[in-house]
């Protein structure tokens, strides 16, 4: 049979036409029904088969270039690439490194029978669509030209005074001009970057780390200093030698449930750090996207509620976890460093979207939100279990370790020496299972035997399905092993 | 009569309370109706007296404090600050520094008897609210949940596309996948910079130019080399000079209606920037918000449209002058450099806002942007048209020079040697008109005779009375000169 007899378009569906031409025959490349080498059907002949414009051809066949599928030779045609052994259309060598950037950086089409543990955006099914929409016209309504018009770079102030009185109930005090909106966490992260890094100067971070912190350090020309992580935090001695040595401008750290390994500090280490930032005159940066997620009653304190010292910039976000896409979050800082900050942000961006700032502003203001966040804990605590279950029953029992984390979305596990999940990633994406390799939680990429599975982006039926796909995977590569083979890269307590 | 007496609120207002008492109270100090080292009322006997909570008062106390009206002695009660001579709360040295710096970042409240030349944000008035109310409607409708799902980094892929042909019309032929989009000009030159410019590295502007850009071009640690521009744009051959001297790794330009002098390149100099650029294998960036504001049929084709090799990043913004408050930009990337910008915008803010993206696409789809355009063209034109009047009858002669722009919104007006702009906006601003002084577009903030006048925010009516009013300011201050008077400072053609 005309493999392109199968492509596959719905006149009625929303989505573009050409992006569905695009995905049908992307499909049947990956499947294989298209083989490396094929010539693409002329642009007109394809256009009359499917009974839409030549322009439409046209355009998917673009986005299969720019996706890697195809190739144009010029005079000739369109010509399926060679594929490599993996059945994914990507260069044989670079494949993990370019696969895994474009992924990180939303530029990978997840394909409907993917099952995606590496993503950390929800699933856009729980975004409260109408209650959000209300709002808008409620906000355009009330403040009509003035929501597009003149906004204050620190963000809008009735917003300011809303999050003000939210921090209450998280035990941090602070006040309307110690609020700055930001546009996100890595907003937050680039801003304070801007505002006290300076080429050449030490950061320390945990290791792993979030990759999109790495990504702005790095672009400050900062000096990455990586302690690494245990299961109840950074070794607080390693950490006071470090800053000794390289009096380090700032922490970055996210003390409960740490992206990517789901660790949360115990509270004398928090109040450790504390001491040590005190004692050492650093900035302590605490992202705190997850702490809402605490499912297990573990103490998850801010580091920013224990600081009696104000040395802690305090990252929250919104939009990743609860509501992706809306763009919005805030930073609690030291009062000294404002004028830093705001100038940081001004050169950034000016200032934030006011029409989201005034919804959101409204959404805390009528209550919706925290019936938003308890819906959003149900269900991500539901997911939260199945996972915990799942590990427990396919996965530990192969030698792969995994502390538990306490609350969050991700899960880290490690295969036992001598494993690369770089490996395992490519097995795992050959049978549509996508998981982020522990490379891309360093400054050097390097190698790691560990990988990061979250539950933000799977449904409870997926979870289970992914699992048992990852234990026949694991168990092909590494074969049945003892449970007691404990792991050198784990770090026991 | 006792002045607090005069603190007037109005409850069926939607401006919150504490902002109305704030600014009641800010106006009553400085029209000097409360006077220095005052004592405020008791919370409690102030909040008696207006029927509000004491939480009311002590928020519009603090929002005073804030704003640098009152000072707070523990114990004792809040006081108002000694005034400086010019009526402002501000210390009395550092009062234009600061007081420009704050305006720069929206954080100074513009009275409303104020008359504003300084901003280059049109009045809130002018923003189409309801045709943007139906269609964020209509797309919460289509998208649901996908409106604030996964969002590429590089941009909504059907906005992309729609960009690519409103392109056209302006002889930039592109791609999609050139297009990144951005949340507007700033972000713009804070990604580019982010991608290309690394500590210690030569960047070449223009003197003066938008002081955003010299921001982040500071933050980046590069070496600003400004170069002056004239009426018809920068000396080549400096340029060619500096180019060789520095070899910097771009040229930041706004070939059209310059900012903040209003000054436009003549098509011969744009050929040969385009030619030095492909010479010595520079980077041009270029801004260009303004080239739709083109009122005397001047030739305004951008350095993109000209460009045959490739070397242009083109910024654009919809945001600034036709919808601010709707931060939405894009930038055309020379296909080579995609990669980085991608990486940069990644780092910056993952992301721009979903929502805001595919309602500007349909704006643009339903042909309603176009429309909008027109209503702001004929909108500015008038005022345009009004300033030029004014400026001639009432600034010229007294021997302030301004080359008259072509189009856009600035006017840059230059006053005979040895007055400084900055003593200049002193004065204005005691008579409640404001204007940018030249110092704050320069690197170093070097003083400057000249400044710039923008009629973004100003109605035509409020044209003749401010320039009138500045008239009169400027005859005090320089008093009558012939307008043969030529200032050295400024270049004759």
């Amino acid at each position: 049979m005309d493999p392109f007899q199968m492509i596959h378009i719905d006149k009625a569906a929303t989505e573009h036409m050409y992006i569905q031409i695009y995905k049908s025959i992307a499909d049947l490349i990956r499947q294989g029904q298209i083989k490396s080498n094929v010539k693409l059907p002329p642009i007109r002949s394809l256009a009359e088969q499917l009974g839409v414009n030549n322009v439409t051809i046209v355009k998917a066949y673009d986005e299969l270039e720019k996706e890697g599928y195809v190739h144009k030779k010029i005079g000739s045609g369109t010509y399926v690439k060679p594929m490599d052994h993996h059945g994914g259309a990507r260069e044989p060598f670079e494949d993990v490194g370019r696969g895994l950037e474009q992924m990180d950086r939303g530029q990978i089409h997840i394909h409907s029978d993917m099952i995606s543990f590496s993503s950390a955006t929800p699933t856009p099914d729980l975004f409260p669509v109408e209650d959000f929409k209300n709002l808008l016209i409620e906000i355009l309504d009330r403040d009509a030209g003035s929501v597009f018009g003149y906004q204050e770079s620190q963000g809008y102030y009735p917003l300011r005074e809303s999050l003000v009185s939210y921090l209450q109930q998280y035990g941090i005090c602070t006040s309307v001009n110690h609020v700055q909106i930001i546009t996100g966490a890595q907003q937050g992260i680039d801003v304070i970057s801007k505002a006290f890094v300076e080429y050449g100067d030490a950061v320390i971070v945990e290791y792993p780390t979030y990759t999109g912190a790495i990504a702005t350090f790095k672009s400050r020309g900062a000096k990455i200093i990586e302690i690494p992580i245990l299961p109840d935090g950074m070794d607080m001695d390693k950490l006071e030698e470090k800053i000794q040595e390289y009096k380090p401008k700032l922490i970055y750290t996210m003390p409960n449930f740490q992206n990517p390994t789901g660790y949360s500090y115990n509270s004398q280490k928090k109040k450790q750090l504390l001491e040590l930032a005190y004692k050492y005159n650093v900035l302590i940066v605490e992202d705190d996207y997850l702490s809402d997620l605490n499912f297990n009653g573990y103490d998850a304190a801010t580091l920013k509620s224990m600081d009696m010292q104000d040395v802690t910039i305090y990252i929250k976000s919104f939009s990743k976890v609860f509501m992706p896409g809306l763009r919005l979050g805030f930073l609690v800082i030291p009062s000294k460093l404002h004028p830093q900050i705001l100038a940081a942000k001004h050169a950034s961006d000016i200032s934030t979207s006011g029409l989201n700032q005034r919804a959101f502003d409204l959404y805390l203001r009528k209550g919706i939100w925290k019936h938003h966040i308890q819906f959003m804990q149900r269900i991500y605590e539901e997911r939260f279990e199945i996972m915990v279950r799942c590990l427990n029953e396919y996965i530990i029992p192969l030698g792969v370790c995994c502390s538990m984390p306490q609350g969050g979305l991700n899960f880290w596990l490690c295969l036992p020496e001598g494993f690369s999940s770089n490996e395992l990633y490519r097995k795992c994406e050959e049978n549509n299972l996508l998981i982020l390799p522990g490379s891309i939680f360093s400054s050097n990429q390097k190698e790691s035997p560990c990988f990061r599975l979250s539950i933000a982006a799977v449904y409870p039926d997926q979870i289970k399905l992914g699992i048992k796909k990852l234990s026949e995977i694991l168990e092909r590569m590494i074969g049945k092993k003892e449970s007691s083979n404990i792991h050198p890269y784990f770090p026991i307590l």
